[in-house]
């Protein structure tokens, strides 16, 4: 093993030392492929306010073999709507603020790693690109834990092995996860191994915590400082009212086929963060993402009107075909970040 | 910036490279601070079973702001009982297999990242010692997700503000909570900034999921092939059964603060497996932790009688005092990492 304290007695310690990390710099920089440097990296949890709940019976159970008896009194206070952050931080910074992925319906930040056909994800796009990146699981969602039903949260919903096949694009349509048809060149990795994988990341989502999810994100901002924010699908429509909510946290926002809007009469709210927007193909043939896209462009134009700089990247215009809902995941997601790349790096967020 | 490809001309590239790579050698070994390399890592779901539910109704609602009604048919097909792991491989790997982190009741995987007071967690100090570190959510927990109840998952437990502080040691007993006391020189950290932290992590449970978890378990150490384990409480019970179940998938065994056996009728089926366990302060004055912790003497007795090797770390013996039901985060769990490190490295897993 080299021994860093030997150094030739010809020249002095510290001009090897310069000499070696100039020549070392560049394959830290060039980390598209190979090992990444993380400065660090760790996680968190933000947020939540305290509910006290009283008048419900003791819980008594065993819990395990060779375990004792675990007497729970589930009266008393409660920690809930808090959500969870990882981060992850390149040795060699390039993004001039940290970059957030925000996750969908149903889903967590598992949405941004690895796909569910293998490939490094989204996050990691980013990560080596030199982007600080924090992706979260929003409240109610994945590690942010979940809250007593229906006494704190209400209405938990679950999806079936057919409803994202069907509604996000993979499948063509009503009927076809029974048909086991998808759409012609989609690019969501459908086999049935891969759709497996993505099926296990889903989780349920409740109905009634729309405002603590916001309230998780602006202290998720408040904590890490103005950012770049690329959300998607729900986390899409929760962006734009954040962001009409703290437009100070937002240097930019990416929203990848969101799923709502923002405030319509807050528009002008939105003038001076820079956005983009885009969805994936087959709208022209889904009626609901087809509505969903024609009030997205509605709201967009009001934040126009308002004088605010809106980017809609329409993919299939760009002849880049076949993607789903789940833009990130389709085999071509890669395509669509250095796109967001690009965008991010002509408005000087990145150096 | 350095240009790598200006190479003074009286020496030639190679042997310069060669000098920087040896130069630079030294740093990417030494992880323990500075940066640290990863060679790749990732995430995926493991396990899990198809489950049909009928006779549900339909649901209708309106997502948010500017979408679309959602109509959501619950009847159909689950993929419920996965479970979610996360692995970080480093440049430099020293542990001869992977070693994977399994966490307790009311827990995810966020118990070894970063501590509640924002130390780096077990997760990096083994991945720093070159290990690739694998941290999971079981069944039920965090980004593994959950199951319809009570159609699929049955009996979801939730634990307030009081219970882990009076239950893992942490205050000083029964009534410690409210009264804000805790157990003297007690490791914990214990303010209420880094208490509430800690709460934010803590998950619900559900008490229908024994088997589901040791399978997904059994799922994971397939996929990844035979590994350390490092376990702890719920999970120490979990990986005594599981190692039970499939001795072949493990090449060492650490429990930290087991709050349950194995099976004892088939204690000798541990016998090849190198086990460490341990408990942390306290034992003397908590009735219900002393009772485990005898049950846990009792069951290693037994493997012990069919030639099994198991070694029982006394913290309070060796002069390391205070340590809760949490030992990975209090303020001298690297002590007790350390401990876990060298045996490893006497077993010959480490080079």
């Amino acid at each position: 093993m080299p021994n860093p304290t030997r150094f030739p007695r010809s020249l002095a310690p510290r001009a090897w030392l310069a000499m070696a990390l100039a020549l070392a710099a560049p394959a830290a920089m060039a980390q598209e492929a190979g090992p990444i440097s993380l400065e660090r990296f760790g996680s968190f949890h933000v947020g939540g306010r305290m509910v006290e709940i009283s008048g419900q019976p003791i819980r008594e159970y065993m819990p395990t073999t060779g375990g004792q008896l675990n007497r729970i009194d589930p009266n008393g206070a409660y920690l809930v709507g808090q959500m969870y952050a990882q981060y992850m931080i390149p040795a060699q910074q390039r993004g001039t603020v940290p970059l957030l992925l925000w996750h969908g319906a149903y889903l967590t930040g598992v949405t941004y790693e690895t796909t569910p056909d293998g490939r490094p994800g989204w996050d990691q796009f980013f990560l080596r690109r030199g982007w600080a990146t924090y992706v979260s699981d929003a409240v109610e969602r994945g590690r942010a834990g979940w809250a007593m039903v229906p006494e704190i949260f209400r209405e938990p919903v679950f999806l079936p092995m057919q409803n994202p096949w069907e509604r996000f694009r993979i499948g063509d349509g009503a009927g076809s996860y029974a048909r086991g048809t998808t759409r012609e060149g989609g690019q969501f990795p459908s086999d049935a191994a891969s759709y497996g994988n993505f099926m296990r990341q889903v989780v349920p989502r409740f109905l009634s915590t729309d405002e603590a999810v916001k309230a998780g994100y602006i202290a998720l901002l408040e904590r890490v400082g103005p950012s770049v924010v690329i959300a998607h699908s729900q986390g899409g429509a929760f962006a734009w009212q954040v962001a009409q909510m703290r437009p100070d946290l937002f240097r930019a926002l990416i929203l990848i086929e969101p799923a709502g809007t923002g405030v319509p009469a807050e528009a002008a709210r939105l003038k001076d963060v820079p956005q983009l927007f885009l969805y994936g193909d087959y709208l022209d043939v889904d009626a609901r993402w087809g509505a969903i896209r024609a009030n997205a462009r509605r709201f967009v134009g009001l934040v126009r009107e308002a004088g605010g700089q809106v980017e809609e990247v329409d993919l299939p215009a760009r002849g880049i075909h076949g993607n789903s809902h789940m833009v990130m995941m389709d085999r071509n997601g890669d395509v669509v970040a250095q796109i967001l790349q690009d965008w991010l790096v002509a408005r000087g967020l990145w150096n």
